[in-house]
C-alpha cells in the first residue's frame, strides 16, 4: 500500500496527473524516515522539518501533521515494515503549468515504504568519496524536490568507483550529495554550520546530542578542502546511511585509511540510541 | 491527446509513477513551443536545445529528435492548435528512489498543447517588475525541471502586483524567473552573456537576428542593478511573452513609463519574422 492524500490504496491507484507541480517545476519537499524494530526512529523531529520544509516555499499541508504521522504509522503497520524506511513527498498539487502559485490546487502527499536493512559493510569498513563543486541553489536548508544537482554529484561519485560527492562552495566543505559531512582533527568534531547552505540532518542533530553524551568536542565552524584532506578521520551522516566513515577521498586515504575511533565511539552511541527509541515499551 | 512516450494518447492514459525520477528529483529536462497559425516557431532550435540539456543532464533521448518533430506536428495537428503552446518534457524515467542514475529506465517524453493567445495587451502597453536575489542553482543553462528557485522569484513579483521577478546575482542582473532580460541605453541593446548563468532564449536568439536586420547595436556583455535602473528601455523575452516591455520596476517607471521606441521596433521586426516563417508557403 501507499499513502495517496488521505488513504492508503494500491500503487497502481495513485494517479500522478502530467501537471503535477512537482512533475513539472520540482515544487514540492519531502522527507525520508528510518524505520527499525518496526518503528518509525525521531518521526516528529522528520515530520518537523518537512512542516518547516513547506513552510518555506509557502506550501500548506493538506491536512494537520499529526492526521500524517498517524497515517504514515498506519502505512507502517499495514505493509509489516520492520526494517527500512519510509518515503514522504509533498507536492503543491496539479494545476494548470505556470510559475506563480495557483490558487485552487491542493498539495498532494504521497508516502511509501521500502524494506532495507542497515548498510552494515558501509558502516563497518567506510565508503570512497569524491570532492567535486557544489552548484546547488541557495536554499540546501530546504528539503526540496530540486535534486538535479545532487543526482549529478552523486552520479560523479559513482562514475569514480566511489559512493558519495563531497561537495565543495568557494573552497569551503558544504555537505554530501545526500549526506552532511563531518571531519575529525585533534579529537575534535568539525561540520558546517546549519545554515542555508546545507541541510541541518536529523542524524546530524542527533550526532550533535550523542557527542555532548560522549562529551566529544563538537564545532559548527566551515572548514576548507584542505582542513578535509587532513583530517584524521571523516564520516557522513543521513537517514538510511547513519553514521559512515569515509576512508578514502579523491584516491588518498583519510588518517589511516580504516575508521577511526571517534567515528566508531559515535557510531556505538548511534546503535544505542536505535534500541533506546525504537525498543521502548512505550510507543512512539 | 498528449504524447506519453511514442504515442499520442489521450490525457487519462498517461500513467506517471509515483518513482518517476522527474516527479521525485526533478530529473529532467523541457521545451516550450510557440504555435502560430497552426505551425511551430523556431521549432528546430528548440528541439536542438532540448537534446543540448539532456545531453548536459547525461539523458539519452528514447527516440531520435526528428521521430519526436514527427511526434510533436502529428499532435499539433490532431489536436487542431492553430495559436498556442507545445509543452514538451523527458524525464530519466522510472526507478526505485537512488540518487545516482539507474542503469535501465527508459527515459519518459510527454507532451501537450495549451491553446492560448498572444498576450497583446501586454505587449501593447508593457508590464511590471521586481527585482529579487537569484538563489538558482549554476547551470541555469540547462531547462531542467528544477524551477523552485524561479517559482519563488516569480511568486515575489506576484506579489507585488507584478508581472515578472528580475533576477540579481551578486549585483548583475542575470534574467527574469521565465524570460530573458534586455535594457537599451543610448540606443544599444544589452543582455547578460550565455553563459551557465542564464538560458540561452530562443526568442533571445531571434532578437539577436532581428537587431542585427535592424542595425540595433547588441552588446551580450554583463550589466548591473544600477545600469538596470537608469536604462532608457526594458524589455524581457521568451517564447510565451515574446518581446514585451518592462514600463515600470520596483515601482518606479522605466524610462517615460511607456514602451519606447526601439523596443517597438524590435516588436515589428519579431511579427515580421511569425508572419514570415509561420504564413510561408514551405512547410517547417
Amino acid at each position: 500500500m501507499i499513502l495517496y492524500d488521505e488513504r492508503l490504496v494500491s500503487r497502481e491507484e495513485a494517479d500522478i496527473d502530467i501537471e503535477d507541480r512537482a512533475y513539472q517545476f520540482g515544487d514540492g519537499v519531502y522527507e525520508m524516515i528510518r524505520v527499525y524494530h518496526g518503528r518509525p526512529f525521531y518521526m516528529d523531529e522528520h515530520l518537523a522539518r518537512l512542516e518547516r520544509s513547506a513552510t518555506e516555499i509557502r506550501l500548506s499541508l493538506p491536512y494537520p501533521i499529526t492526521r500524517l504521522k498517524q497515517l504514515l504509522l498506519d502505512l507502517i503497520q499495514q505493509n509489516h515494515l520492520e526494517e527500512g524506511n519510509v518515503y514522504i513527498q509533498v507536492s503543491r498539487g496539479v494545476a494548470p503549468r505556470y510559475h506563480g502559485f495557483p490558487e485552487q490546487a491542493r498539495p498532494l502527499v504521497i508516502a511509501y515504504t521500502q524494506h532495507a536493512k542497515r548498510p552494515l559493510a558501509e558502516l563497518n569498513h567506510g565508503i570512497k568519496a569524491v570532492t567535486t563543486e557544489d552548484i546547488r541553489w541557495l536554499r540546501c536548508d530546504i528539503k526540496s524536490l530540486n535534486l538535479l544537482g545532487a543526482v549529478l554529484a552523486k552520479q560523479t561519485a559513482i562514475d569514480h568507483g566511489a559512493k558519495e560527492a563531497i561537495l565543495v562552495r568557494d573552497g569551503i566543505v558544504t555537505e554530501g550529495s545526500s549526506t552532511n559531512i563531518f571531519i575529525i582533527k585533534d579529537g575534535t568534531l568539525h561540520t558546517h554550520p546549519a545554515n542555508h547552505l546545507i541541510l541541518n540532518g536529523i542524524t546530524r542533530q542527533v550526532i550533535f546530542k550523542l557527542a555532548d553524551e560522549c562529551e566529544i568536542p563538537i564545532s559548527e565552524t566551515t572548514f576548507s578542502k584542505e582542513a578535509l584532506e587532513s583530517a584524521d578521520e571523516v564520516f557522513l551522516s543521513s537517514t538510511t546511511m547513519e553514521i559512515c566513515p569515509i576512508v578514502e577521498i579523491d584516491g588518498r586515504p583519510v588518517g589511516q585509511g580504516v575508521p577511526g575511533p571517534v567515528t566508531k565511539q559515535l557510531q556505538e552511541a548511534f546503535v544505542n540510541e536505535i534500541k533506546r527509541t525504537t525498543l521502548a515499551e512505550s510507543s512512539s
